[in-house]
């Protein structure tokens, strides 16, 4: 037979018992945490309508979703209507004849369509999460996926600062249990608005809040030439460095606040009080602090209130979480005022962070507990009956039902991590004995196959 | 605003809470028992190269799969490319450059892909199990979605027929523990090619195994009917009678097994020798009986020995589980001679007979332990301390954060199926004390917040 190539899409990726293992272990640690927050699941199809999607992430976003084609193209009678749809395509049109569907791109646009769907039958304030895949046509690279992860929670139908304050506490929670010091940034998007009126129209929010993003990859210098570039008023910019530099100050959350209450004066004094508010509700946690960060922007155009990032301390690995309050989550799908706020998790970035800290625990992979080794039929009729009982015990088992040889038997169980052997011999087919190895400290136990059952593993 | 329609793709589905937790509680129950018999998960990325699908699930397969568009197509560079490849598709052929991916049309197939693709590395037997969406045009129709879930286990470099007996006693396992009375059908391929070449010639399989396949739906007179009209010669119709007829007795599997033997004569000898060492494998569970059934046929062309099919015994819902061993998984991605053994569940039919039974537990569907009732700042304070402490010690809780009457928070708590509500009145404010309620018993305690915090929830 020739040779045949055969690959995976660029992009994707297979997941092995290992790795499965080690993103539940992630998976499970978030999920109970939501759930301890009595956010509760949700989850949506993988495929949305295409107008659903489409001019909801922007022009760049838009190009990077995954459209599917219709079905039924070929056949002989649609062949007119093919036609025209290509010639629509041609012009830079879409058309619904050949695509009408297309992958989900993220998970909050399907969110929003959820609940103008739902919301009159929704139980509000409705918290949910939701862990599925979502797919972009991103140019692959490394640490970024065609398809991967996202891992959000939102409650929407509530104002309250109380919420900010849980997502923050939820940050802690499941960074502390993973073991991962994290800083976590806040900021609020009225400083970012104030900011730019002060300097002297609110138009400029956009482009100050686009460079000051920028601040980490480009430094302080390009970020004032963009700035100027993007016509900035040239007596803004000392605004705006006196408001870069107030993050930039070694001081505590308390004296950056006053520091932006002089800066901006009293139309921020609500926000403000919000997030001194915000602050004393949430716990000290040495390994996962909050840090007031006026230079955080989060490039979403729908937040409009406290914005949130999470860092790991003492891993370049950039945002492992973020989120933020937006004040309208359906009015594009005709539903206006759900108001709410949510936090993602960066399911991946996670992993390597752990991976590189090696604090995956032990006992996060998991194999079978025992192997029977056995060298003839007779002896893997009698190990079968027995590897039975313990599996109706609950002890996960196997048994290799290849002719091979003891040694290549042992060689599976090795490579499957599996904990223990049990070998029955020609010999304790009659005496019903066995012999109970464990693989790690290499113990051995010469017992009865009724005192096997009763072994503690 | 105008009123805007929102809706999803045809045949796909939104999960609710409860949903997703009934549908996890069969997933959990599954993934238990495959891994007691020691598989292990592998995930694949939900698009794969077209050239990895097309061809393999046969005319009508091909024409259900969904294709993704590539990107670009509208890009000025590329509209030579796109034209060329719109003739292409005029002229019914598939071209690249408008399509090169699909979406998973089942696991078997990526599971093969895996395998041909690290066949040299993998520790054989190779045992995976996969629980994951799959997406397939059909015409939408009720039980029949566009994307639905799939679970499947495998073994592969093995031709034991342990495997099935494993196979078979993990069917067991699963539908004792979710409580569905079924019936696990039994037969092997090689007894209906004994049988074609009994009445005639071996390529008389696929014809008579196609109509044999439809007596369930269409009765024994239109199977003669369709067996004379596809060619089989007329002398060989009683042969089939009588074989049919095997399954239709009040027999017993071995006195089954002995009428097929005289039937088909020696050439199956082989084959009823292994069924009889499989069923002595076999434990009797009343409740889930293996019955050997020489009308099964199962469409999948690829299994060349036992083939198995579940249905419950008291509703009427088609097959929820089946499978069978194949010689050959990955020949026609060029690695051949790997054999193996799988089956499946289905997820989406074992949930309707659980739902229609009212078998699943009442524990399955769990919200939060208990909500916190307010009528005021303060008393959220105070609240959310008390519900934070709670929280560390692992008690799902909630707060009622809006300004709302208690009423519509108590409400709040019945919608979401929440057990327990907790009251902070003004006056308890000062006395450090707080209101109990069950909500199911409607059992009442008043209690310190010191004692609140030790209640044993």
């Amino acid at each position: 037979m020739s040779k045949i190539t055969i690959s995976i899409p660029q992009g994707t990726r297979d997941f092995d018992a290992l790795t499965i293992q080690k993103r539940q272990y992630i998976l499970h640690t978030i999920r109970h945490v939501y759930e301890l927050y009595g956010y509760t699941p949700l989850e949506t199809p993988s495929m949305e309508n295409l107008d659903t999607l489409l001019g909801k992430y922007g022009d760049e976003g838009d190009k990077l979703i995954f459209k599917i084609l219709n079905n039924g193209l070929h056949d002989a009678k649609n062949i007119d209507k093919t036609k025209a749809a290509f010639d629509q395509i041609l012009q830079g049109k879409n058309d619904k004849t050949l695509t009408e569907r297309a992958l989900r791109y993220d998970l909050t646009i399907p969110f929003a369509r959820y609940v103008a769907m739902h919301h009159t039958t929704l139980t509000m304030p409705y918290k949910r999460y939701q862990i599925q895949p979502v797919w972009r046509a991103d140019r692959p690279q490394k640490g970024r996926y065609r398809e991967f992860y996202q891992c959000d929670a939102d409650v929407v139908g509530s104002n309250s600062i109380y919420n900010e304050a849980e997502c923050i506490s939820m940050y802690q929670q499941v960074f502390s249990t993973l073991g991962i010091p994290v800083t976590i940034k806040l900021n609020n998007r009225a400083l970012l608005a104030a900011l730019a009126a002060l300097c002297g129209h609110a138009s400029l929010l956009m482009p100050i809040t686009i460079a000051i993003d920028k601040l980490d990859k480009i430094g302080i210098e390009k970020v004032k030439e963009e700035l100027i570039s993007k016509g900035i008023p040239l007596n803004a910019i000392p605004i705006i460095k006196k408001y870069i530099n107030i993050s930039m100050l070694d001081a505590s959350n308390n004296e950056k606040l006053n520091a932006l209450l002089t800066l901006l004066g009293s139309t921020v004094s609500h926000t403000i009080t919000e997030l001194r508010t915000l602050l004393s509700l949430i716990p000290t946690v040495p390994h996962a602090q909050v840090v007031i960060d006026t230079t955080l922007a989060r490039g979403l155009n729908y937040y409009t209130g406290c914005i949130l990032e999470v860092v790991a301390n003492t891993v370049a690995m950039g945002s492992i979480g973020g989120g933020g309050r937006y004040n309208d989550l359906t009015g594009t799908f005709g539903v206006p005022n759900i108001p709410g706020m949510g936090i993602s998790f960066g399911v991946d970035r996670i992993y390597d962070v752990l991976e590189e800290l090696q604090l995956f625990p032990h006992n996060t992979v998991k194999g079978s507990t025992v192997l029977f080794l056995h060298n003839g039929i007779k002896e893997i009729a009698q190990a079968y009956t027995l590897l039975q009982q313990l599996r109706n015990q609950g002890i996960a088992g196997e048994l290799y039902y290849e002719p091979a040889k003891v040694d290549k038997q042992y060689k599976y169980a090795e490579a499957k991590g599996i904990q223990y052997v049990v070998s029955i011999t020609t010999l304790d087919l009659e005496a019903h004995s066995c012999t109970l190895k464990h693989l790690a400290s290499r113990t051995v136990h010469q017992l009865s196959q009724a005192a096997l059952l009763r072994f503690n593993f």
